[in-house]
């Protein structure tokens, strides 16, 4: 059966959406905890942040000592600062970094979690989240989903609870106007990952599975703009509602082991966390068909090319890729087989089977 | 600016989604009442609620009064049933008639309304809901809206409010396997309108937009199904997905003046609501196009083919229609020049302008 589809995040979206929305602000408190990295004064979306909040009277602190793949030490530190400011609710600007790094953020903020953040059942009280996305990507500004890095098991890994999902989602292409298209081009190649890996989810159904194809054909319709690192705003608007349509696929359906395999190449060898997935995708792909022929077919109807075109295109956006150590894909494959991603695929995959594509993809 | 878009409601599709999801029933309470009109008995949707509720241990009131086209009379009872038994929560099964009058039972169960429902303030005590739309057309299973006949006011009226979008909607195509053909067109035609409209309203976005073409590719892919009346399970569930999608998009964007237009046709001469629309929308567009030329430019885009070819489909699913009288055509076409959905549309209708569409689509 299908198992739903639920997205309760407001989506107010369009140029300058920020500044004209301004009174989306007003109904969430006195002041508010704005997290970031450093790269939120730089596109402009700091700033109109600040001015909706002043327009409204409400007041702003901010954290923006997030690092890309955020660590528990940096959402500890952040929760105290909320904390110790007595805010009333939190403002995410960035990547997937700072708007998983702001949810986790607003869960200690309220609760404490002696058990520790990972093994911790999250309540409803929460601080409430706003999130503004600044690449096109994570879809994390839809999803009920935070992605932590855990030093201890040598992993990313993830926290989920419907408390998770942000209020409201402000989606303006233009803080992606001086993106670098390494990051572009990553970020777009998570989405694409997040619409194909929905579509094979335990999860997927009638509903999840018409979001994922409109994500595809917004995504895969700025392929060239992609391959030549050339975007009009309307690219970046469309880049960004597909990646925001990819992140109400996986709402909903999760992911699969292409992010099971990735995260062992990105806490290894920082491997940017789209990129991991578009290394990944193709051979994913090419997998399930062989262990159950006719599992992707839905999946090359949506994407409207075959395997062979579709690992081609990714291939050109990718570039040159590292090649891993046979030692290495064993284990990597070892600790995806470990991950509840596989459990999630309607194709059953093995520890051999992930190790294939590992090898096939990084070897 | 976007108007935003936000559509609070769980959607469980899916062939027997009813019966497989029962335990979505279960956090509502001890009873429900099951708002429905008479054919929620013959097309097994009654009996597959019944059953999930009794697997949950909830007990069910029967309140299946809803004519078509409910009227305040209906709603009131309705809320006294509520009242009388205490219900937890509201289940509604049918089309736009009994989906809009338990949104209206649901407030007037919890709240009273001494100044009339159509002016009260509807506040947050509402009771849950749970809609099962049996017809794909109306979209109300995801709307904050319910239309209610106002005798008074001698035309359909809606009442409005976040506290109106229900909490689950359980989409399955199986309970409109035995829909006539006349309400399969017709509430099709509904949706068609709803995505149309939603396109050309002064709240329509980005986000929005890509709902109604989604909508839209969903309804025309079934045309010639809709024109030869032959429906497999997968055409009743792209119409049902299709219908709920373009509820979607009124939802955030409302509708214009089709709509306006189209409650006279109704509440004068009984023409079904979704055929109504279809009467006025091609003249609507044409109209539209000479007031401002290129207002309609998208719309044609999603729809994937030019005014007269879109003219000729829908003139063929509508088949013969009835021509009114020209005293007629200017009282409606006052009527609805006092209906908010005139200034809800991109394009301003004058009184005249909405009298021209009248004029060739009924005169």
């Amino acid at each position: 059966m299908d198992a739903g589809f639920f997205v309760p995040v407001r989506i107010v979206g369009g140029e300058n959406c920020v500044k004209k929305g301004a009174q989306h602000f007003a109904p969430f408190g006195r002041s508010a905890l704005i997290v970031c990295g450093k790269s939120a004064a730089q596109n402009g979306a700091l700033a109109d942040v600040k001015s909706a909040l002043a327009a409204n009277g409400q007041s702003a602190v901010v954290y923006d000592a997030i690092p890309q793949n955020p660590t528990l030490a940096c959402v500890y530190e952040g929760a105290r600062v909320a904390r110790e400011n007595r805010v009333d609710f939190v403002v995410a600007i960035g990547g997937g970094s700072p708007m998983d790094a702001a949810k986790a953020i607003a869960v200690l903020a309220c609760q404490d979690a002696p058990e520790g953040l990972f093994a911790h059942a999250i309540g409803n009280a929460v601080l409430p989240m706003i999130h503004i996305p600044t690449t096109a990507g994570t879809g994390s500004e839809v999803t009920p989903y935070a992605i932590i890095t855990n030093d201890e098991q040598k992993t990313k890994q993830s926290i989920s609870s419907p408390a998770l999902f942000p209020r409201i989602a402000f989606l303006d292409g233009k803080y992606m106007a001086s993106l670098p298209q390494e990051v572009t081009v990553n970020t777009a190649l998570d989405a694409v990952s997040h619409a194909v890996e929905g579509m094979l989810s335990v999860r997927a159904g009638g509903m999840s599975d018409l979001f994922a194809k409109q994500a595809l054909s917004l995504l895969l319709g700025e392929y060239e703009n992609l391959l030549a690192g050339s975007y009009t705003p309307a690219s970046r608007q469309n880049l960004l509602y597909g990646a925001t349509l990819a992140g109400m696929v996986i709402a909903n359906t999760g992911t699969t082991p292409v992010h099971g395999m990735g995260y062992s190449l990105t806490y290894f060898h920082g491997v940017p966390h789209g990129r991991a997935n578009g290394l990944l995708l193709p051979n994913f792909l090419k997998e399930c068909e062989r262990i159950w022929p006719g599992s992707t077919r839905k999946v090359f109807d949506a994407l409207g090319m075959d395997l062979q075109t579709f690992a081609q295109k990714v291939k050109a956006l990718l570039g040159r890729r590292k090649k891993l150590p046979e030692e290495e894909l064993r284990d990597f494959a070892a600790r995806a087989a470990k991950n509840k991603n596989v459990r999630n695929c309607r194709v059953p995959f093995t520890e051999a089977d992930l190790y294939t594509v590992l090898k096939r993809s990084v070897g």
